[in-house]
């Protein structure tokens, strides 16, 4: 029995409880989430590690992608791109390696990873395609569900899978006027696959042979969105919205064999069509978990696209997404570096804490109050301890001392809560 | 007169054909903004700068503090900082030096800043009460017009004045348990200074007498709000709303004297609640244009605050807000470095960008439509250098270069970009 099904009949398990604690709600709550799809809750069987719940009024999570590329494939920094995404509050992984000896690299950090990891099995498959010297249109389904089954035997907790990229919508792409094409590299992957085989989709074809195997080892799937605009000029077109509607059966079909599964979101969007894209997938995808790339609120911020992902982030999340896929800095420009990394899982966070808050989590906002409260009674040590990032705080406040040891250098003894505190007294 | 009054004559100004050829729109729609008080342009007759148009449909403008505080008063750092600020895209520049010889420092930075200039002069006050070693307390009514004027004599192009600050408000701002009091440095000096001498605010008892003097020098007046809100958990109280309503009323007066006006507002604010605020605002002030300070969406960020300030200050722009306060990662730990106010400055650009797209700036999303399509040809020189930090990207491409030189160190052959050409072929 997979989870979903265990609590269709009723089962309060383990984790579930686990999840209810941890979110501060009633393990029925959790439950009849789970049982309705609502919520999901992630991780394989095969893998030691906490659960990820998803959606439902959770507590809105952070995702950090690593991996090495053709031009940098060193595992080394890869796992310590993993570990400071997870010190600095990512709650899931994904590996996005695509050089050197991945499976090997999985294993590695399945191993030493504290959260659930997730990956894009497509990408393997381009990879091994190139290391038999051969093309990845070449490549059959078969090969696909052997990549998969392999993901899933050695722990993977979710897989992004790229079904909802059909021959119908491929031909719609084609004719379709987009300025940035599609910004998705799995799903590029199968639409070429599909235009040059002249054939559907494997993933969307054996959907149910797909579900099969992810029920084995109890793996969530993310619905990824092949046709993710890469630019605002292409945001919430025809083509993204049809492939919104074939995701949202697949939810369905999903449920109906008791497969977790959240659903992928863009991209690039335009401020004002944030809370619209939301409200739609809520709706098309009958409340399945969302999980958005960014979303990069303008093309120009290359070098400082973690903020333009920060803004679409928080926008999106209070109004319905529950999964916020990190942005770097980097993105756009190179593989990221262990800072690009940190700067990206902070400003991740900062997104989903400030949506966390409008949603009204009580436990977000005592945070705040913590740091507000020290902060008034001018209590540095312990105002700096609760910051996202003590660090750096501590960094800052240390460089440039004020002259008085309980004022900072920017207001000195202008300082407005010391004035406070005068009138009040 | 002033350029209201020759607004609501009906006649149109070179500075209003400036303006309008600047923002894309007819002479005459500037006017009648100008007339009816949703537009502000900003220009003090002794200054010879650029006019800053705000409000009204007009892009969104950003303003970067700078200045001298007791711990650092070293004025070529200031001139630095307002260098690299104007450099960046700041529309405007305010002077909170608080250290020094401050009169002197206005004249160098007016002297050397491509665009308007604004201060606080209730610092000045208290730092002349330092000065002549008095509290700023026994400071009289008479000596801070005397600053005011100094101010407007030498070219200062706007003016942050705490006039809504009032006996009647400060005896709610005692009662009301707020977390972190009032967030306002010159607010707070303001409170301070009427409840100690049991007076009325001079700036609020003589209003008629400060916007004669205004009007004098064309200047326009930021109405400060004192009473802003310094935690989370204070935001939207009815001190904050009290004080909006106070403004409201000495907009409408200000108009009467055909003086300049906008309303500046909070600070930390809950994200669910930003739109709101924007909301009220322009009811109440019958659409002045809204100078908001960030606001920061959650307590948490001190060293990340300028994201914190983008993600509030984009969803605030696109709901109403003209004029946002940037916001430094040194916020609320020390004094910004040069490298700080270029962050500050790119964030908050970002976030006044995405909000112009937002409200359909045909001339913003062009820009994105450029990049989007260099990029889309891959042609990475053109790319970068419609980035909006093009020396940032440049150096990130720059240090982990591709192995094929047409694509990036991210995702290599896996180019989403390349793929979907090959299909579009």
């Amino acid at each position: 029995m997979t989870r979903v099904e265990q609590a269709a009949k009723g089962l309060i398990s383990d984790e579930v409880k686990y999840v209810a604690d941890k979110e501060g709600v009633t393990p029925e709550h959790i439950r009849c989430g789970v049982a309705d799809g609502s919520i999901v809750i992630s991780r394989n069987k095969n893998h030691d590690v906490a659960p990820l719940a998803l959606g439902g009024g959770t507590t809105i999570k952070i995702n950090a992608n690593i991996g090495t590329s053709s031009s940098k494939a060193c595992v080394e920094d890869e796992i310590e791109k993993m570990k400071i995404a997870v010190e600095y509050g990512a709650n899931a992984i994904m590996d996005l390696s695509t050089a050197g000896d991945t499976e090997k690299i999985r294993e590695m950090i399945l191993a030493q990873c504290a959260v659930n990891v997730g990956t894009v099995p497509l990408y393997e498959m381009a990879l091994k395609a190139r290391q038999q010297q051969k093309s990845v249109l070449d490549m059959g389904a078969d090969e696909l569900f052997e990549i998969i089954e392999t993901h899933c035997r050695q722990g993977i907790d979710f897989l992004t899978l790229h079904c909802g990229v059909t021959q119908q919508s491929v031909r719609r792409f084609k004719e379709v006027d987009r300025l940035a094409g599609a910004a998705s590299r799995g799903g590029t992957i199968m639409m070429e696959w599909i235009d040059k085989n002249r054939q559907e989709n494997p993933l969307y074809e054996h959907y149910d042979r797909l579900l099969e195997l992810l029920a084995e080892y109890d793996v969530a799937v993310s619905l990824g969105d092949g046709f993710r605009p890469g630019a605002i000029h292409d945001a919430t077109d025809r083509v993204q919205i049809d492939e919104l509607v074939i995701l949202g059966e697949l939810v369905k079909r999903a449920r109906q064999k008791h497969v977790g599964v959240f659903v992928e979101g863009p991209g690039h969007v335009p401020l004002n069509q944030v809370v619209a894209n939301m409200q739609i997938q809520k709706r098309l995808c009958e409340n399945a978990p969302f999980y958005v790339l960014g979303p990069l609120v303008t093309d120009i911020s290359p070098g400082y696209d973690h903020i333009s992902a920060a803004i679409g982030g928080a926008l999106a999340a209070m109004s319905g997404a529950d999964f916020l896929c990190y942005v770097t800095p980097a993105e756009h420009l190179r593989l990221p570096t262990v800072d690009d990394v940190r700067e990206g899982v902070v400003a991740s966070r900062i997104a989903a804490h400030a949506a966390d808050i409008a949603r009204g989590n009580q436990k977000a906002l005592a945070w705040d109050d913590e740091l507000s409260r020290a902060k008034m009674n001018l209590d540095w040590d312990r105002m700096i301890s609760l910051c996202i990032d003590p660090r750096k705080a501590r960094e800052y406040r240390d460089s440039l001392p004020a002259n008085q040891e309980e004022l900072c250098s920017m207001c000195g003894e202008f300082c407005a809560i010391k004035r406070t505190r005068e009138i009040k007294r």
